[in-house]
């Protein structure tokens, strides 16, 4: 059908329901949502993602958790379809039978704004789906983990799941999570891996930057390390047909994945058990197109069009000369439209968000896609990876 | 003359100049060289360059101190002109006084070891430069780091210093290194910015990789950070002509910078006090190719050669999208070969290092790239850089 050819689908679009934003409001420990009142005697309501964060956190509104505000930004940019996730720190924070039963809540909650939302015209899709949560804390019981995938599972609008780097509490590359890596593959849901905590923020300094260093810098290299950690781990070996979709392009990956694999070819012990290049893993993975930058998106779809070369341990870094045209129009399959929303709001009264009108024009300016490359980027590659059929 | 722009220039080569050396073994805390006998009877010397570091740290030898061996990996990859740096630590780890003392000391040693180098047949050249070392520590006296600017700007076969992030010990944001700075300008040094600390290693996790994790993501991320709070805090607008070379290609800076850009235009506080947007800065550093692959190479040539059109704050994202291909050769300018020896040694009985080996088949395989560009990021970019006349 024509028609869902141009569909302009965002896949990196997040939420606080309400049930989850009350919840924030009833806390006194960050993550919370809390009041005061302006220097112009106005009462706002602002979120503290982290303790100690910059400007007392954020100011938050209906945005975050309206579903009209939500649908609201979407026809101001023309975005036909959102797959939408809750926000960071999702339940992280949380005991594990909280944790538990307010994922079952949320989840429940997020299939009903999804499956109530208005259809999109002409088609069978409606405007929202979902990335539900599982319930990833400490000392959580793995059968808690494998219900909650199959709970996700039979909800028909929800087409993936939405997790942080931590697991259940070291990290991605922990063997406990074996049995629920397996059990997302086999129920074919997309993981959408998305950073929180950055790094250690000792390596900002003392100088005032807002909240630039751990923005720009902390959140694209904790999505690295958590990446890194699992291919390391051979967690992309064991279940090659896991749907990881990387947040912010893939943070640092691509441009640091032949000096891994660099690394990795100087330790043995390293090589030895993987089954593939460091540069092979990332032609698996999925990468939104949250980069702001042509170039970047780009490169991005370069470093997923050669990974066919790297199948091979130890393969030759020689790219094929003749062949850079082909491969970044191959890995353009795997580059998918986000917006961030509703974070990075504009300043001030434009029409449009500053954010996305930017990401739009770079997909629009890469060099060497063809139209046919920019709307996959766009939105066929979505409907293609969530399943999504129009007709 | 013809010859000399063929030759190959290695800008990123590392010595433990023999004075250092007998230093670490005098020392019984990190860093340090101890001997050992391993298990097959024969005594080895191994280098810790951190404390817990993994394995024990690595086995060193006449390679990382003899200038015949630097000659030797010279001759069998072709390398005409090394500019030879010392490795970290540095002088980081010293009191002041010893700091200092040390840094003339081996400012001294390292122009004997350069200008007594064979001449490159056929040029007024020698096969040795040097990156001088400046006492860099907390409690340094500013005009200790100013005389030894000084003294290296008087050693003829010195064309610059090599420095890590910590300045005298709150970053190289601090405004007590603005008159080093100014010196370093104005003295025409190239600062080689390189890593040393990496991150808060509990970002690595408890699984057993290596020296992978802190080696292929830690260095690149501090040489990340430490540049963009140079950026925020004006060094690159106050000192516009100051030569800043980053290793390993800049680490994740390239890729994040649109994204940095974005933060920085999303905080008001932090534009107004900014002359340009954060991408316009990468068109004023250097970039080694140190990266390991051509697609990581040609993306970091697309950001410098972009970076003219960033030159106001909040420029819009749109790249010229004819300009491409154009823009590519333009940034390969900024691009200089290097090799980090003697580190990344072959594993067996290899002719070639593999690593060097991958960093030459990647300037060859830069889609895009012509014979001229790819001429100029081997030698003649650091002819030009370094101010080396072959005639």
């Amino acid at each position: 059908m024509a028609a869902a050819q141009r569909l302009l689908v965002d896949i990196h679009t997040h939420v606080y329901l309400p049930r989850y934003a009350s919840f924030l409001r009833s806390r006194t420990a960050a993550p919370r949502i809390f009041s005061r009142t302006t220097p112009q005697g106005l009462t706002e309501e602002r979120l503290l993602i982290l303790e100690g964060e910059p400007s007392e956190g954020r100011p938050v509104g209906p945005q975050y958790w309206e579903r009209d505000e939500k649908l609201r930004f979407m026809d101001k940019h023309g975005i036909d379809v959102s797959v939408v996730s809750s926000a960071n720190p999702w339940l992280d924070f949380l005991p594990a039978a909280t944790a538990h039963s307010l994922a079952n809540e949320l989840n429940v909650d997020l299939e009903a704004y999804c499956s109530t939302s208005p259809g999109v015209p002409g088609s069978m899709l409606r405007r929202l789906y979902g990335f539900g949560l599982l319930p990833l804390v400490p000392e959580v019981a793995v059968s808690s983990l494998l219900e909650t995938v199959q709970q996700i599972a039979a909800l028909p609008h929800l087409k993936g799941i939405i997790m942080g780097t931590r697991g259940v509490g070291r990290g991605l590359d922990d063997e406990r999570l074996e049995p629920v890596w397996a059990a997302l593959e086999k129920a074919g849901l997309v993981v959408f891996l998305h950073p929180h905590y950055g790094v250690d923020g000792r390596a900002w300094g003392e100088k005032e930057n807002g909240h630039v260093l751990p923005l720009a810098l902390g959140f694209p290299f904790e999505t690295t390390i958590a990446t890194t950690r699992m291919i390391l781990a051979g967690v992309l070996d064991r279940y090659p047909a896991l749907k990881l979709l990387l947040a912010h392009s893939g943070g640092a990956l691509p441009q640091l994945s032949s000096r891994l694999a660099s690394c990795i070819a100087h330790d043995p012990a390293v090589t030895a058990r993987l089954q593939h290049d460091a540069r092979f893993y990332l032609g698996r993975l999925y990468f939104d197109a949250v980069a702001y930058g042509s170039e970047e998106l780009g490169f991005v779809s370069d470093v997923i069009g050669r990974a066919g070369k790297y199948a091979e341990r130890g393969a030759s870094a020689a790219a094929s000369r003749d062949g850079g045209a082909e491969q970044r129009r191959r890995g353009s399959a795997r580059v998918l439209f986000g917006t961030d929303h509703p974070f990075f709001p504009p300043l001030g009264e434009s029409a449009k968000w500053k954010s996305v009108v930017e990401n739009l024009e770079a997909i629009d300016g890469v060099w060497g896609w063809g139209d046919a490359e920019k709307q996959a980027v766009r939105g066929g590659n979505a409907l293609a990876l969530f399943d999504l059929h129009s007709s």
